[in-house]
């Protein structure tokens, strides 16, 4: 049977919105791994009859209850006792943490306060989740067919523990695993990938495939579910291959962090190199790009070019044009690509310049409206985009993804 | 009366880890300001069972119920149906928000597909809130002594759809206001601001001032309440003003968005204009200051120079100075931002030269070192900056950081 869960987190500081809930995230993603359904997420304060309705309804509606935070030693912990008190366990001490926690403070040089010693106690007969990164243990144990575990609240402990020590006991309950392949999507919505996959996320039941909303691109994910991770790869592999014949127009990769990782991996492949001359988006390709650990390998630099005077001095982008055509269109950007393109020696080079807003430029251009140039060792080819009157970081973070997917599909074009 | 809420964000891809419930922290956050006490957070999947019951328990137990997604296009956001459902309210189309839809989709010009309809259904009789960063609508309305209100999951949709529409409709419920200025600091950290303000944390009651830590920076927030915004804000002035005596030098400004907006604002006072070279940055400084509309009257443009040849042709950085000292030293940093003030013909000009890592350069310097350069009428400055071993995101961000505080206060000397 498939384990069906609910992660509650105690913590009145979450309420207070000081800091996120980064363990349930943490933890969703781990257990969904492990083939366990998370069902809900819950934060209480540190108040312990609020914590105690939420443990009641949680034994009410999942077998695998986790709780974070509420472990340490100051009088605001209390999700041992609670927890105890609501499943009628005893909480005791156990002398190896005692003596394990007087060992740690004596290697730090530093004295134990009294109220250390409370994070010595756990539950009666419970399995003991050592902490290796701080000095709160945890703990897991099933009373009346459900599972609770006690992970510490600082994500650092949560993680380690939850690997160290829920992992192990949580896989000896459950049969199967779930595993996933993502499709990165630019170009193309949510609901247009919805309509053009209708059918086969109707009719598909496992593995399942469903689109998700991302700013400005989209997600499919395949999942499938099967005994071991090799069977669930096995599934994968063909269904992947189904949707990538519907939709593979659209899908820069599969599995992989974001358009501009696909690029730099694209021109490290071939050994080319990429310079940019950056307009309205002021410096956001190279600073993506440059975002990716070892961009240095391919990307040689650029000029950011927010006036007509850098435009002509750095880029040696013709007078002339400027003032026929000004500073947003198609002769412009070319010019921008291949000056850069020249300053650098670079085999690939990208330009952008249009109306980011949020007022339109002094010729009147409206604002969304960017042009992109892409200058190759084939010659340069550019693109009019009308992205409309959007926020201005909407309008520069489409420029930039737009430019990349052009550089992505020349680099898988030869 | 003080109210209570609960935050309900709707979404499997919450359950499963793809995403953290960052609008239930955003979301916090503001409610505290509004001293409304926020007792639950609850996530839920794209399950309308499911969220029912959700929403029967929280009606039980609180009087403000907010839910964040499941109200876009497609056939799993389901939020306001099932909404609809559990208050006995009919889901109805608002012809204002159809054609503002049909509207949003000519300006962008993209077909609006028939599923897109959807969000322009909302509950009946209720406040509208309109969306200015995405398609779907949010609103409010009170059933039983309960308030219920939807916000998008996307949020930066949530977030402001939160300001301009939710944040009014909950201070019309409230006696008082609650107004507050925030201080932003660079260059110390939230446990140094408590201790040199800690007693006035201490005994302030209202105003009352806490800090709170953000990356690389922290915030003091002095928010007072009282019947009117007016005698609110005579409340407040004094109380900043004694926070200022202490620690006004790391103050970077107050109620200001960042760094760099500050630093436009200055330039712009003094009608002085900005360049930057940048390396190690890869052109995150540019970004950053050209993310700020209006960017164009003091920032003339860039390089990013990730290579020597880079450096020496566009910035005519001396090779044997690149040669003799390697690319990441002193002397290249003032060469940098002296060579861009020159190309650019800008007033000030900022230029970073460092290792961002995952490893240290082929000189040997180690990841984290970053020589910061400001050239300016009165000459040129350099800093020599030892982040550590951090990730390659926080050392560049902290280098960008280091250097606008390095021109605000420069531009704040004089």
């Amino acid at each position: 049977m498939a384990h069906r869960a609910e992660l509650i987190a105690v913590g009145t500081e979450i309420l207070l919105g000081n800091i996120a809930n980064t363990d349930a995230q943490i933890l969703s993603e781990h257990l969904a791994e492990l083939g366990i359904n998370v069902l809900y997420h819950t934060v209480v304060g540190d108040n312990p009859g609020r914590l105690r309705e939420a443990l009641e309804l949680a034994r009410s509606r999942v077998d695998v209850i986790i709780t974070t935070g509420g472990l340490g030693p100051t009088y605001d912990d209390l999700t041992k006792q609670t927890i105890c008190e609501t499943f009628g366990r005893k909480n005791v001490l156990h002398p190896e943490l005692e003596q394990w926690l007087r060992d740690l403070f004596a290697a730090r040089k530093r004295p134990m306060t009294d109220n250390n010693l409370q994070q010595a106690y756990l539950p009666e007969n419970c399995t003991v989740f050592h902490n290796h990164n701080g000095t709160a243990p945890g703990c897991g144990f099933c009373e009346g067919g459900v599972h609770v575990l006690m992970l510490p609240g600082p994500p650092h402990e949560c993680e380690l523990m939850f690997r160290t020590g829920a992992e192990p006991y949580l896989r000896a309950l459950s049969e199967g695993v779930i595993a996933s392949h993502t499709l990165r999507v630019y170009g193309k919505g949510e609901s247009d990938m919805e309509m053009l996959l209708r059918d086969k996320i109707e009719k598909m039941t496992n593995p399942t495939v469903a689109p998700y909303a991302k700013t400005d691109e989209c997600m499919l994910r395949v999942t499938a579910k099967a005994p071991t991770a090799e069977e669930a790869e096995a599934m994968l592999k063909p269904a992947v291959d189904e949707v990538m014949a519907v939709v593979g127009e659209w899908v820069y990769g599969v599995d992989v962090d974001n358009l501009e990782s696909v690029c730099l991996a694209a021109l490290k492949a071939r050994g080319a190199t990429l310079a940019a001359a950056e307009s309205c988006t002021g410096g956001l390709i190279a600073k993506r790009i440059t975002d990716v650990p070892g961009a240095s390998a391919a990307f040689l630099g650029g000029v950011v070019s927010y006036t007509n005077g850098v435009k002509a001095n750095a880029l040696n982008v013709p007078q002339a044009l400027l003032d026929e055509h000004g500073a947003v269109s198609e002769p412009v950007a070319a010019a921008m690509a291949e000056g850069v393109r020249a300053l650098t020696g670079a085999d690939y080079a990208l330009s952008v310049t249009g109306v980011a807003g949020p007022d339109s430029d002094e010729r009147g251009n409206p604002v969304g409206l960017v042009y992109i140039a892409l200058a190759s060792p084939d010659g340069t080819v550019c693109k009019k985009c009308e992205f409309g009157k959007r926020s201005r970081d909407h309008i520069r973070m489409q420029a930039a993804n737009t430019a990349f997917d052009m550089l992505r599909r020349e680099l898988g074009r030869t």
